[in-house]
């Protein structure tokens, strides 16, 4: 089998899973995000195999070295993956005007820098206190630090809520915490090659501030001029528009280190301003089906059952896990006290998965030879399990008191409401 | 910068080029597909190095291994090339009945046949009578045979004439000459590996005619009559389980040794059958103006104009190609015998792009030995010669004499007459 038929051949058994959890789970009234999520760890290496099992045309490829093969098709299936959650946020930011997010501003970074600063400092005292290095309890702080916005969002639009003022707080406060993610992670990563350059960490700062605030700015006023005089032109012309603004906003805003998809979120954000909006989240919901469930199906086979089998490995993955969690929900908790407890409680919960940002972060570490690999395992599992809980969970909250969130919804004009925030089965 | 911010960078940059070179291409009145493998030429690694460069991150992916490095972007950008040319052939599926083919039948089947075989009997006898091996000839002679149907899928889409009876018989018979074409390569690779098993030659062909004419005719049936009890429900339901089978039907072609794009054809042709066709042209279009427009700079930027600094390959590889273009004319022109000199001249000059078929060939033999290194550059520089010159010339004839290419157009629903046929700027 040739490598580009491998690639086919594993693009449709994930697409086929995907829809096939996803028409189980919604038939069950559960997320469908949570079948494919499933499927994924069913489907994947470390199970069934069905996919990232490189053949022998992309063995050839790479003159018989398996490893390579290996993490080849690994690239090629992350980056479908990648540009899936990268069109998801955008489908989320074209839900979010900037003034719906700044007008909960507050709140958002009061969640965002609470919802960081907790994490990093239990996580730090639980490493350090344990017995571990100084840079590498830092380490692990870090990659407790970052949400990875991607599966709540995603859950959040599958329910329909997305345009309450949780969710806007949710997504503001990703984006700050996507900010101060980063300047954490070079503080540490400087410090642990011995370059902690306190110029070069100023201007991480000010470019990601500065990538979010123009882009927010500027982007909104382009749109709102540049859309009057688009108005007479077909429909396809605004879509490519808006689909090379959001491929190039993520791929700045990974430039800069910041999470691609908080780029392809601004790009959406941006658009959502024009009155209009040319029909794009009619327009994207094709591109929508057809990619984002790559993420969560791909998401889903990075488990893998076998590190459950290390005693050890799992008895501090669990306790590292259950900090993960409760320091953001108490960090996020905070930041909304006085909004209630069921806002407390979603807000703090669409907080909690950690996703590829922790894993990055270990995987720096990994290679600076600062986290041993069974720390990194344990980050791995901290990820997956944070990652897996919130769905059902969030789902869950939302169908216990769904009459307050049905109140909550702080919609302007109801044309805007759209089939994008509940997708039918298959 | 990491892996996967250089995958989004090339993906954003493909897409930039594609729709700048396309527009501007569009407004000068030629197909916008010219634009695109232009532009593909000049972002190209040949050229300006804008894509298909590893960066660091993917360098550190593996061991600093550039070579397999290299191998892995490219391999990331074809796949979703690939995926690209599948969404295109399924959408040109979408506009084409199996009826419509059946009724050009006999005519495609004298096309395919002939268009295989004086291409086959030309290159065979240059290459013997200019002093090399038999083997060697007959691997440069089934590298001159297979049609790659994508470009002028394109052009012909671009053009407006998709439901014209030549475009039909192209169509058919590009099915046909990837079925004969399949089977050559068998005969001869078979040769060359000194195993050559007629029972192994008579499975595939049976095997690949099985296939099509299955998909054809049950797929045909089978969308009959379930697209009645798919009235009732979302418009989405229909579009995954049509892109499932594009999917489906291109991975399972390219298993069995014919093209994807041959799947992804019939999986749109068995669709079109269906009435109601569930909006699918409207609903497949945003996914075509995403991925497409990535193969066809993915294929400029294979051109490498270093290869034309050799004189004595470039002298063969003139010859080739020359042979290469007026083989398939004669080939193809005497199977449209008697229907017009138009007629002729449009089947023949569409069926000249040979593509990735030839080069697969040629892979296959230099792997074996049997091509060396240089004749492989030559197979090379054909594929691409006849892939490039076709969207000019198809285009001009058709802009000489348009008043005919409308009278022949035989679509049987004006309403089917869709937006598909003729892209817009940008």
């Amino acid at each position: 089998m040739s490598a580009l038929t491998t690639v086919l051949l594993n693009l449709f058994v994930i697409y086929a899973a995907a829809k096939l959890a996803g028409a189980l789970f919604s038939r069950l009234g559960q997320p469908g995000v949570i079948g494919e999520l499933l499927a994924g760890i069913l489907i994947g290496p470390h199970a069934l195999g069905l996919i990232g099992v490189p053949t022998v045309g992309i063995l050839d490829l790479f003159q018989g070295n398996r490893e390579a093969a290996e993490h080849a098709l690994e690239l090629v299936l992350e980056s479908f993956a990648e540009l899936g959650v990268v069109v998801l946020l955008f489908t989320v930011g074209l839900e979010t005007r900037a003034t719906d997010i700044l007008r909960v501003g507050m709140r958002a970074a009061a969640v965002g820098v609470l919802g960081i600063a907790v994490p990093f400092v239990l996580g730090f005292g639980f490493m350090a206190l344990t017995g571990h290095p100084g840079l590498e309890s830092a380490f692990v702080a870090t990659a407790l630090v970052a949400t990875s916005v991607g599966i709540t969002a995603r859950v959040l639009q599958e329910l329909g809520v997305l345009r309450t003022r949780e969710a806007r707080i949710i997504l503001g406060a990703a984006v700050i915490d996507d900010i101060l993610g980063l300047l954490i992670l070079a503080v540490v990563a400087g410090a642990g090659s011995g370059e902690a350059d306190t110029r070069a960490i100023v201007l991480i700062a000010l470019q990601a501030l500065a990538f979010v605030g123009f882009i927010a700015w500027a982007g909104t006023h382009a749109t709102r001029r540049f859309s009057v005089r688009l108005d007479d032109v077909n429909e396809i012309v605004p879509l490519n528009l808006s689909l090379l603004l959001m491929l190039g906003l993520a791929a700045l805003a990974s430039i800069i280190g910041l999470a691609g998809i908080i780029g392809a979120f601004l790009a959406g954000m941006v658009l959502a301003e024009s009155r209009e909006r040319f029909n794009l989240e009619h327009q994207s919901r094709p591109i929508y089906e057809f990619l984002v469930p790559v993420f969560f199906v791909f998401t889903g086979t990075k488990v893998d059952p076998s590190a459950l089998t290390d005693g050890p490995i799992v008895a501090i993955a669990a306790a590292i896990t259950l900090i993960a969690i409760i320091s953001k929900l108490a960090g996020a908790g905070v930041g909304m006290l006085g909004a209630g407890r069921r806002a407390m409680l979603i807000v703090g919960v669409g907080m909690v998965p950690r996703g590829e940002v922790g894993l990055i972060v270990a995987g720096i570490g990994l290679s600076q030879g600062i986290i041993p690999a069974d720390i990194f395992s344990v980050v791995v599992i901290m990820s997956i399990a944070t990652t897996l809980i919130v769905p059902p969970v969030l789902s869950a909250i939302y169908q216990r008191s769904p009459e307050t969130g049905a109140a909550a919804v702080i919609t302007h004009d109801i044309s805007d409401e759209l089939e994008l925030d509940a997708p039918p089965a298959v």
